[in-house]
């Protein structure tokens, strides 16, 4: 197989206020992170160091990482090992985001072209079966079953998220209560189980696991709803990724439900058109863009979003105020007001 | 997405002698394992259960989960958790086709359409990322660091081997010594784990556990060998997927290696030809069937198969004698004598 190299690393984009004060608080902790990931994804074959890197190095907010680091610091943790199982979660985010553009066929992402772009989809798919099973060798050298528990669940309920998104696929009939069961599944986990890992490391008692769980969960469901409304309202240069993604994949996202449910029976024959048979007409696009705009959908799915970090904030209320809480208080408005 | 089924299953193969001598003599503990590997496969998504049954339920040899449970068996273990860690090797091993088929997009696989045949190649990565995410769970659920140690290792191995497989793909310069470095990784690491947990599952000593895993790890050779020969010898009835699956992908396995080094310059031009620019003329094939059997190169790949049962064997012969251990020494023979 020829191996190719992507010919230039697009320039870094500059960070909103609350993710670069996020970064600073954190920041030995992050480095350390890295550091662990690079060490971790070595391997006696090339392809893997150099295919993973491509993605990990691609500029992503290390958002899901950030969640475990800021957890163990909240709770007053000194030692080295919240960043081995903050890398585990980066591993676990990449080897997902790697099958997912297998699955999807998606060529952008983080404003680079995907792996599956570069290299084809062959070596993904087995890069992110590598990733998996490296982060579990991580963790049994780490040697806490509780910690290997929250893991292993989470990419059971990740994997399975990720089908049922393929069975709805396509299917309009799709009810706003099964959508949140699939972002809660395919997103909001990998965001509760960061959490977790942080508390359950800092030996909290049950309940304050499960609250931080609970932020975790509501935090990722807002940020997968905002990003399912990015995809029929950013640019392109601010995504990342290609607009439009989900529309052409037939994914039934919280504005299309929204705007299906609320349309005249004519805009339903336009979405069935498009999302069920896939038979783009020309300006399908754009007007579903328009569609979703006019029906209040997007200002629908924002308000939800909205909803949900508000729910999440009240969470980590009850934990005494310190840096690391107020960073995750003001994460959850970020996660509604960011623009990518 | 449209769910569809196979239209019939074939019926099944009788099994060679020593398979069902195999059977018999662990028929319980199978059924046992057979009752897990159900129970495990469940799950909310519907597509799942039946995605992974299709494969699982295909008249797979159990050649792997039937390796842990003897081992478990010569060690004189009473209990039910062998057939566990068996579920388990068979979970991993399920995984792993699966995601094989939709690299190599093979359409045949037991006899039956392959999975991506059947659903396309997005489900098959997704199912595959439970069934490695469950084998994950159902081991912490068991509690045994040691055995996820040796699993984590083998997950790792195996895709890294996976990887390797990829890169030397199209390549006429890949050496003996490599073509053995992917077959160890991606076929004879699953084997000799499977000896290795039944016999932790036991508490042998370390010298056992090592004893049996290189038995493991040569009849794991041994049996990728002569897969890679009955490529190019078998028909496609006895083998039960297509023949020249290897040719047509460009695989480098040893016949081509042997049959490559042992050619004339014409020759070689035509394995260039057909397997690093993929340019296949007519009936080459045909051809490539003839030269591996003039050049020696099929008896020379059942020479070497034959050279590592042996060894195999002596690896069992200080273990005292019971139907467990002769059942095995019995399976290396089959591993080289079988023809499927």
């Amino acid at each position: 197989m020829k191996i190719q190299t992507p010919e230039s690393n697009k320039p870094k984009k500059e960070l909103p206020f609350v993710l670069a004060q996020l970064h600073a608080l954190i920041q030995n902790d992050l480095e350390l992170t890295n550091r662990i990931i690079l060490e971790q994804l070595d391997a006696q074959v090339e392809l893997i160091p150099t295919l993973g890197s491509h993605l990990i190095n691609s500029g992503g907010k290390r958002l899901r990482p950030a969640l475990t680091l800021l957890t163990a610091r909240m709770f007053g943790y000194t030692g080295n090992q919240h960043a081995l199982l903050a890398a585990v979660v980066e591993f676990i985010h990449t080897a997902t985001l790697l099958h997912d553009d297998v699955v999807d066929g998606s060529v952008t992402r983080r404003g680079s072209e995907t792996a599956n772009s570069v290299w084809g989809s062959k070596a993904p798919v087995l890069v992110g079966d590598f990733l998996f099973s490296r982060s579990f060798q991580v963790l049994v050298s780490h040697g806490d079953l509780r910690i290997l528990e929250i893991v292993a669940d989470a990419c059971a309920v990740i994997s399975e998220g990720e089908v049922l998104q393929l069975v709805v696929t396509n299917d309009l009939s799709t009810s706003e209560e099964r959508y949140m069961q699939v972002v809660s599944s395919k997103t909001a986990t990998l965001f509760s189980s960061a959490m977790q890992l942080g508390a359950v490391l800092c030996n909290r008692p049950q309940a304050e696991v499960d609250r931080v769980a609970r932020y975790g969960l509501l935090l990722g469901q807002a940020y997968q709803v905002v990003d399912d409304a990015l995809d029929y309202s950013a640019t392109q240069e601010t995504l990342g990724k290609t607009i439009g993604d989900d529309f052409q994949e037939g994914k039934i996202t919280l504005p299309v439900i929204h705007a299906y449910e609320a349309g005249t029976e004519e805009e339903r024959v336009f979405w069935r058109l498009c999302l069920e048979d896939t038979n783009h007409p020309e300006g399908g696009l754009q007007r579903a863009i328009q569609l979703v705009k006019d029906r209040g959908s997007l200002d629908y799915a924002m308000k939800r979003a909205r909803e949900l970090v508000e729910e999440a904030k009240v969470e980590l209320l009850d934990f005494p105020a310190s840096p690391e809480r107020d960073t995750m208080l003001k994460l959850a408005d970020f996660a509604v007001d960011r623009s990518y």
